[in-house]
């Protein structure tokens, strides 16, 4: 990726070792795609993240969501508790996308999979969302089917972050927001794993932001007023992971997000749909009982601070790349949010 | 309504007395409407339950769901369970119509609600959903936007039951499922109120319906070889009440709707989305706050026994209307449920 | 036992076999015990279930527990929800009890485990309760640790029902409620598994009894006057099982027993704390590290089915069971709770 | 209180008001007592919180828990879940205390409510917890009743913080922590409320420490060797507010305490029952039902973010007071935690 990311302005936050890549696609298989819209009063568009390279259906993967705040509509969440599996990609767009993306999303797998309606059941579609409508006219339901295709269809293990794909007309702390990604290594006495952390931020107000516990936020705003100082925004967190745990393991370690949320600044704001969804590439469930009874290895218990950490550490990371690879985007009735990477050109402001 | 219901053969489960109607709609204001596919391998449809006869959108009603089972797809509770309430009708359609449900219902809030997107927020779609696949061919994705609207429009405080709606593709213990719906009246010292019910019925093997009691799906099924035995359906419950109540009281009273649903036989089967969700039309929460602070009126807890005996015995009798009033149904690759009724004239198996 | 039992009289519920005791303790290592108080207006005791014949704290079982109603004082569930394990016996006594029933087994925790407090941390104690404030002076707090050291100590696969033990001063749809258990074999492709269930019975009005779906309360209270109408009960149920699940899949399995409940004519009213309690022997989890990772074997979901019918069985018959074996107490202020058995035979009541 | 705290140090945490006592007690009628052991190894001790002056179990408050993480044992938690009400004091005690500090809680409300198992039910106690095994040594179990009673009849809107009460034993990022206290008030257009926070501290290592986003946990462990880097500790949040909410709404409230607690450095480790218990005592539920119906009033939704911001505030700042306000305390086989401003004066390190 070629875009300038927080590291590169000499933040590195916490103590663990990024993966190689520094993003969510450090876990392998992981894929993510984006489809950008981007004109006038459109400022909004599609990701997706696909959790592994074969069929998902057909091998589903441990996974678990946690609602950090509900003031949201994400779809999918109520049958990933119920059976602690991920059966599908993972798609993030606008609020009022989420009718239309989860019918894309449904036709993707019916395509794919011939015996969903026949043989087995049903399918479950996972789709997440954050309102752009500060940037984007939410009101005119520009996501149509063929933009999730293309956001599946571009999905590859480089992506870039910033004012693209869902994250295209999304505002964090008063700035321009999106989507961000970040990675830690996770060094067990049985081997290393790798925790990935891909973001899509729009909450927050100026004031509020931290960059690794320096109040950077309250500087900026002595400098510029921030024109969206309400707060109805919402921010999307999707947790990858190759380490093996039970989907009570995993809950635990996605909930754990929260805290490096808060040393960002997020005060977890009521308009604001706090939603984490995490998975486990580290066994695949078969669709079908095939064998008389499934085997699965998990960490101990007592292994598990580590991924705490390494999550905790990742997402704080993710929302800071988020911030500082986006560009200024200026959508509907001419409401224009600022990069972070401009104003810290502008104003005598340091992040260190 | 001219079918014959429960009650009509003989059937009178519990004690509290029913509303006027025995139907969701006792509880004043709300209208019930259906949408009917029914052609050839298309047996599906839509329901739609409008809450009051305001704009639901700025006079929200406390509302709560409660998972039975979560192998379902039911969109909107992440917001119902944050904020407590509900801000659109509910619909219930065919497990993979949910997409384009939502589309639908986001389209028809947008057309009555300006504010939507510009000095509000984004609006949370309630929409529940079981698996016709038996009798439908849910692959072909046939319900439409037009279905929806079709279904809001038909709303009324008279509606069929049975093969109606999303009901038309259903199959309940090996038989024709479908809609039903019957109400209590609780008698508390300070008034009497209305708690209805209205049940999507898709659940259940023949050999364990009962009825009021009577193992007479035991009966059945030593005269009749119910042809689709593996238990891949759902429930959806939706309960309306004006009783003064709180979130949390709401919650607690749709509960109880588990008790009814087991004493028809239910076994909450794994691949059963049991969803219930319930409003209580006693209180209009205004989306701006205009005043300073809200007034509420709630029952008292040592109040709450009667709506739970209320909750229970409408559930039980809705779903035994839902199968009585159905009528018999061929649909994809020839499958067919039978109806209840019809087999009851063929074989010398009583209700009482 | 020489106790007769519900199938003694003919009434057999449900379609599967029982284990060969038809009790909790045929899930091999099982033990059940009790301490009775029975002496003017104390009828009151503890019962004690130990999951496994090893040191359930070094070798914790994977456990769950699942809160039907939550007007209880039960503790442990906080840390069982969070760590998906038990790690000792399980007590039930009275509602007032439990803070002495807590010290007692942390005392006999620490006796038989020098490392709590030096190299490994706390322990976590679960005690759950009914209250028997009708027949028991409560308000004496007569139960002391050597009571519950007695019942431990008589933990035995073979035990009593009914009038015993915790369930001493227990009232159960206005008759004398108690302790009572039953169990089932889940036959799966891969081998014959047990469930069973023990019971803690203090809930439900006399006209709610349904015996195997025929209405026997309505009949018997025809000529009784049961004087204790008010239901301020609740009801403790506790699953063991053999089965092969994770601490996801054991909570579903355990969720069923409503269903079982609902089929006695229970309506979960608002004074009864109803909390279920399971756990699984299949593993056992090394409360030290001492392998790079855990391995387990879990049942495919697919395979669930049949454990939901086991519970909902097993536990609709250990409620008969507490009934039938139930002897008529006088306690408190003379209050009675005469046994459903005497009942019987003196009034033209049947239960077929 | 005449000890120095964190804003003694120059360090002011946000942006909101604090009440007049900067403490929990500033919320009307709240009051705080302590009763602490300390010779050799036993460096424990209980604290209490009386929420109003009046009879708690006649008048109960709105009440709300969230757990955070749940290795942990507070009781109480499951009737406050589902009734939504507090009915006694809290107390706080160390891990092993929490059966002898139910029993002498009970025993405290039965004398002051002789209704308590004759004309009403039982009582739930309400008791959380951390362990202070580093200092303490738990298995002599030296909490015993009077000591609870103690804590109760000490109760005062004065009271010290620190290495005091339940908190004499604890250890917070290696250092020595206890009980901590602060306030906010909350400005909305209707009034001035307040909220208050009490925190009993025992979680985190000495690196991961922030002040005010300073990394001085960093920079002490660069002169300190840390001797207890294992993380098993725990932090009880105690949240007390005269807003007018509903339990949702409180339970929405207490929960931003998670974003106070991350900003001092918190992981949520594992080994950690992170446990928040929250009243409002702006209406009182009176334990009979008198009147035909129940008046509440509440905050718009919209308003509740300032309360969110409170929350998050008080709770970093009760933090950091618990730290500067402990003394060094020597303990179990001569542990020592040492208290951060002892090595404030010792080396180089500073909080601005």
């Amino acid at each position: 990726m070629s875009q300038l990311r927080i590291r590169d302005f000499g933040i590195d936050i916490g103590t663990l070792s990024t993966g190689r890549r520094n993003a969510i696609t450090d876990v392998e298989g992981v894929r993510v795609g984006h489809c950008t819209l981007s004109e006038g009063s459109t400022q909004t568009g599609v990701t997706a993240i696909l959790p592994h390279e074969g069929n998902i259906f057909k091998e589903k993967l441990i996974a678990s969501n946690h609602i950090i705040n509900g003031f949201g509509k994400t779809i999918g969440t109520v049958q990933m508790n119920e059976l602690g599996t991920l059966e599908t990609p993972i798609l993030l767009t606008n609020t009022l996308g989420i009718g239309t993306a989860s019918e894309a999303l449904i036709e993707y797998m019916l395509e794919r999979n011939p015996e969903i309606g026949r043989s087995t059941g049903s399918v479950n579609p996972v789709v997440g969302e954050c309102n752009d409508m500060i940037l984007n006219d939410i009101r005119n339901l520009s996501i149509e089917k063929k933009h999730v295709v293309q956001a599946l269809e571009d999905a590859s293990s480089e992506f870039p972050e910033g004012s693209v794909g869902a994250g295209r007309g999304m505002v964090c702390y008063s700035l321009k927001g999106g989507v961000g990604s970040s990675s830690r290594l996770v060094e067990l006495r049985h081997g290393t794993y790798t925790i990935g952390v891909l973001v899509l931020t729009n909450f927050g107000r100026m004031g509020d932001l931290l960059v690794n516990g320096r109040p950077v936020g309250e500087q900026l705003s002595q400098h510029v007023k921030a024109s969206y100082e309400a707060d109805k925004g919402s921010v999307m967190v999707v947790v990858a992971t190759d380490l093996p745990v039970s989907d009570r393991q995993l809950n635990r370690i996605i909930k754990r997000s929260v805290t490096g949320l808060s040393r960002t600044g997020s005060l977890i704001t009521t308009g604001s749909g706090d939603v984490v969804i995490g998975f486990s590439t580290a066994a695949k469930i078969p669709y079908k009982a095939d064998t008389p009874l499934l085997s699965f290895q998990t960490i101990h218990e007592t292994d598990i601070d580590e991924a705490f950490r390494a999550v905790s550490e990742a997402t704080e990371e993710a929302v800071l790349n988020s911030l500082i690879t986006a560009d200024s985007v200026t959508g509907r009735e001419g409401n224009e949010a600022q990069a972070l990477r401009s104003l810290l050109e502008k104003y005598p402001v340091s992040l260190l």
